[in-house]
């Protein structure tokens, strides 16, 4: 059995933050594959590190998968783990988890982490990734149970996030961005599924408003089906719609940040 | 018998791009050891990836070696195995691995990646990184044969990327830039060896000519045998001549982009 | 028994550098665990490295440590490795590992790395990371002494970096800015034991002179004990006072680079 260990954080990388849980964890459970999900959320945004890990997770074996965006640490939020399609989620209770959890099939279990025996001592009010969720996620690897943390969680009280919203109405859809990638691309909160139920298919022209603004735009099976240049919508690696640019950047060119309105239709 | 994997991207570290390979490659070839060559490559950037694929396979255990940068992914593009000096490199077939290959002594035989039950399903497009070259460097670490991956592609038809040109003539050698490092070390075309056949020796003073600029600059072992701030060239450590400033950043000073064309000679 | 690598360098993450590094390590040490320490430490700050390598290597796994910021490298500068607290560091006698040697207890015993039989040739001037302090760490592991290595240097000829100072007197203590992560918090030379000294509890207000500007800041167990937005001095986690902005960027907000003086008493 090989036992794997996922990290989240808005560490960065500048510092020593992530070999220090990586080292704490190599201690523990020498023999435990650790995985970095992402290190570079931007400070605090349990949004962004939401959509991440959400997006994430189908593609990561089993295991034990940490989150540390936790803007509210030293204060008076939980930690917890949750169970969830046969995987243990450790973090701060603060929503940074919910979506993942869900696209897991939902939690089926949680308890707060709370027994310190388990815990580095002395804990920094600061950086419970090293202190409290690195120790815990070794220990769960060499065989404690989640049960072991502390008194458990009523599913129904677990911080949800909310979701990023779509609604389907009048032959168009509704949605807002999600994230922006790397490459500008812009993830709208509108799954492919959404558009072929308005009988979009690839190949047609799209109508794109954006606040008062509004575009026609080619839908393609990818940002390379058209010129480098233009704009195109394409269903993503998530299965979501994204706005690109071939080989540019469409969120600098359309300015549209996390959390814009956007809304989609067949026919420009 | 370890298994190694190594991946180079353009996917950035913002994004959880490169975790869901590594988690698609630890979920069938869990003894696998994976190693990141980079994955800050310029987006779509493939010279340059081609560029430091090539000058890090040297020091890389022999194993299956990815490369993603990839701006035509989902389009007429073909995806390669080509086997070389005992590894097996996957990647697009748009001149990405051709430098590295032949940093191998040339390919010795090449496969069009098309059999799809060794994909991940459904495929993303725009994904080839997480849905196809990792599922299937797994399986080859697994014990598949890259003749398996689909039909065999003549070696002549494979897309090569043109080298970066040198030219000795006239008591000088002309060349170019060829990538520019995080200090700031401009790089050229141009071998130690090439200058060691026009009777340049460490210590020597190297006319340099950048355009219609001409520099006297000193030839050292380092960098660091200038004071700081100063200009120097020296041997690189892929061998080539690279253009500093000691603890500073010489293309910035010089304004030397890639391809820039340079010419040396023994005397200013 | 696992052997673990720790690497921590200036190399950056846009070349293949670390790669190259990883790479030669794994054909030498299959087996061994590698830990990224960090490799953005700004371009030869040999301070900021011994900063970021003292403070993490206590939740490091016990195994050979390696330390490449090295300005001077080619130069005259010795290559060591450092026995302290059952570990070995590795690097350029320049002061870099001292300050992680002394959080081990001292050293124990050193030794010039000079025998060229362990190095990768031919060695690049530039590039000792590559082919001197892998290959001599991947030998460790495999069970090379030490005193292999070289001719054992008396410890008292090890370049020491000076230790950023602290000084209890007159009813408060006086030191300096050590470093600044990535979110902008102001970590400073003085122990939390220091300000217990001097009888402030958390809870309770502290007089800040930053030069000529004096400010009165909560002293709290973190910064999520103020709203956001406001400055707040705690204990970070290496145990010094940091100052920081809840959700904010302290260093922005005050302008204190490391180095900068500060003072900080009991009462404002």
């Amino acid at each position: 059995m090989t036992s794997v260990i996922t990290l989240l954080t808005d560490y960065g990388l500048e510092d020593g933050y992530v070999a220090a849980c990586h080292g704490v964890i190599a201690g523990i459970a020498p023999e435990a594959r650790v995985i970095d999900v992402c290190h570079l959320i931007p400070s605090g945004d349990v949004r962004r590190g939401a959509a991440i890990l959400s997006q994430t997770i189908p593609y990561l074996p089993k295991g034990v998968h940490i989150g540390a965006v936790d803007p509210g640490a030293g204060g008076a939020r939980r930690a917890v783990a949750v169970e969830a399609g046969g995987r243990v989620f450790i973090g701060p209770d603060n929503g940074l988890l919910s979506w993942a959890v869900r696209a897991c099939g939902g939690a089926q279990a949680a308890y707060e982490i709370s027994n310190a025996e388990y815990f580095l001592h002395p804990v920094s009010p600061t950086f419970h990734g090293r202190d409290v969720f690195s120790p815990v996620a070794g220990r769960l690897c060499a065989g404690l149970k989640p049960a072991d943390l502390g008194p458990e969680v009523p599913l129904s009280r677990l911080v949800s996030l909310p979701e990023p919203t779509s609604q389907l109405r009048e032959g168009s859809v509704e949605g807002e961005v999600v994230s922006v990638d790397r490459y500008g691309n812009t993830q709208l909160s509108i799954a492919a599924g959404d558009l072929a139920a308005l009988g979009v298919r690839t190949g047609d022209t799209l109508g794109v408003w954006l606040g008062r603004r509004q575009l026609a735009l080619p839908y393609r099976e990818t940002f390379a089906a058209v010129p480098p240049g233009e704009l195109v919508a394409f269903a993503d690696s998530a299965g979501l719609i994204a706005i690109a640019v071939n080989s540019g950047d469409a969120a600098q060119r359309l300015g549209l940040p996390p959390g814009a309105h956007v809304r989609l239709s067949p026919s420009p």
